[in-house]
């Protein structure tokens, strides 16, 4: 496997963009493709099997494209495929997006008291819980559910009085007041679409409560990975390049997408697939 | 074809469940056969293209499955597929839900003013608009796109501070004063998910304005229309029966599915059909 190929990542849609985002920051000198697969989004929505059968299909076009490793750009993915990917395509590592967040919350908690929010199949799924309590057998851990950010993400909705009624609907119940010590001291933002309200719920939570965002935790951790497994690492090219797959919609993929990866898409570096 | 087959209706997922009620309602003694397409929801923020192949796909099922005509119980699918189903299978009558609401509101409507809500799919598609100046020529057309619509009546959110302020953050353009005499008369609920949101929209934009709900008013049109076509219409069985087929996730749309058809659905007539 030659270190010039480059990196593979997919998300159901635009959310693994802000994981892109990260990748590009800690290795601006790599190549990558992403696949936005965005005939099938929502993932965090759906059943495992559904979700897995979706996840095997990015992970074989990505493939056959030939790239150097697969990161699954989306929690819901990771928490439901990530095991089984593995065993499927053992000629490949295959990264996720949920142990360099635990890695990351375990490190930084003090009182093992930790929330987690996540789309419903995600949390269903316990992956992070399990992950957690695997490291930290003493850590308590709030699953919460918060299917509207998703909605309020893509329709670029971060803040003001919805969003605020939004998070509150969600985590009253756990943060119920900034000052009770029973609430939890760290929060990961166990989906893609989440970097974009953190400041918001920081805001809401207070700003005494370490938040966690998947995406970033999972570049660094892909970079110290690929930098160990030596013959992977490090594109010798000055600056890398990007290309994107869609399985639908290319143009809002343009519009959202921009948001998400915070640096403007050109159009031409976007091809349609239909899967 | 026989009038004792069932009338199949689809949509992408629980929200036709309102149009079932409604046909449940005024033709109690026909068997249906309703295709909840979950795995691949929603429809309405996805393009013509997809959703077609989609749509396409659902209306095969249904018709293999010895149906007497597919009433399609989607708005985005209605807009983008009818006429091209029309087209593909000559043999069997397909209905749509647009027509007849296009029809309600235009008997309703004073000043030609009419707010079409619906989801971006059905928006940008415009169908509901050409419909509405095809036979008003008079009338202007707000259009108003409200995706997070759908996400909210999909969490069981009905009313309250985020749905008010969801709400307001689509209507206040059009509504912008009750007693402006230039905000629309009429509103067309132009998605199936919308009628759960109705008492909340009549509350928000007042009492003077009259909404008409799509499935409500397709629920009539094909009672009269298979009257028309005398030797579809009526089963002689005394109570008619329901048969569910989902794409995914038959658990979910049992809990949701019983708030859209206000009636609870028994899992053994659960369906569970990979496509």
């Amino acid at each position: 496997m030659s270190k010039e190929l480059p990196i593979g990542l997919f998300d159901s849609g635009v959310g693994g963009l802000t994981v892109l985002q990260e990748l590009r920051k800690v290795m601006p000198n790599e190549d990558y493709i992403y696949l936005g697969d965005t005939a099938n989004l929502p993932y965090g929505t759906k059943t495992e099997e559904t979700i897995y059968r979706y996840a095997h299909q990015a992970t074989s076009i990505l493939i056959k494209r030939g790239v150097k490793c697969v990161l699954i750009a989306c929690n819901t993915a990771t928490a439901v495929a990530l095991a089984k990917l593995q065993t499927s395509f053992p000629s490949i590592p295959i990264f996720g997006v949920i142990e360099p967040s635990v890695h990351e919350v375990c490190k930084k908690t003090k009182t093992h008291h930790i929330a987690v929010l996540a789309t419903p199949a995600t949390i269903n799924n316990k992956a992070y819980e399990k992950s957690i309590l695997k490291k930290l057998p003493t850590a308590r851990v709030e699953n919460i559910s918060c299917p509207l950010f998703v909605s309020l993400v893509e329709e670029a909705l971060f803040q003001g009085p919805i969003v605020d009624g939004v998070i509150h609907r969600y985590l009253d119940h756990a943060f119920s007041s900034q000052i009770t010590k029973d609430s939890p001291d760290s929060i990961i933002l166990g989906c893609t679409h989440f970097p974009l309200l953190k400041n918001t719920i920081q805001n809401i939570v207070g700003q005494g409560i370490t938040i966690i965002n998947s995406a970033e935790a999972s570049a660094n951790h892909l970079k110290k990975d690929l930098h160990a497994k030596n013959k992977l690492y490090l594109n010798t090219k000055k600056i890398g390049s990007t290309h994107f797959i869609v399985t639908d919609d290319p143009q809002k993929f343009l519009n959202t997408g921009s948001l998400f990866l915070k640096d403007p898409i050109d159009k031409k570096n976007i091809e349609l697939l239909h899967t």
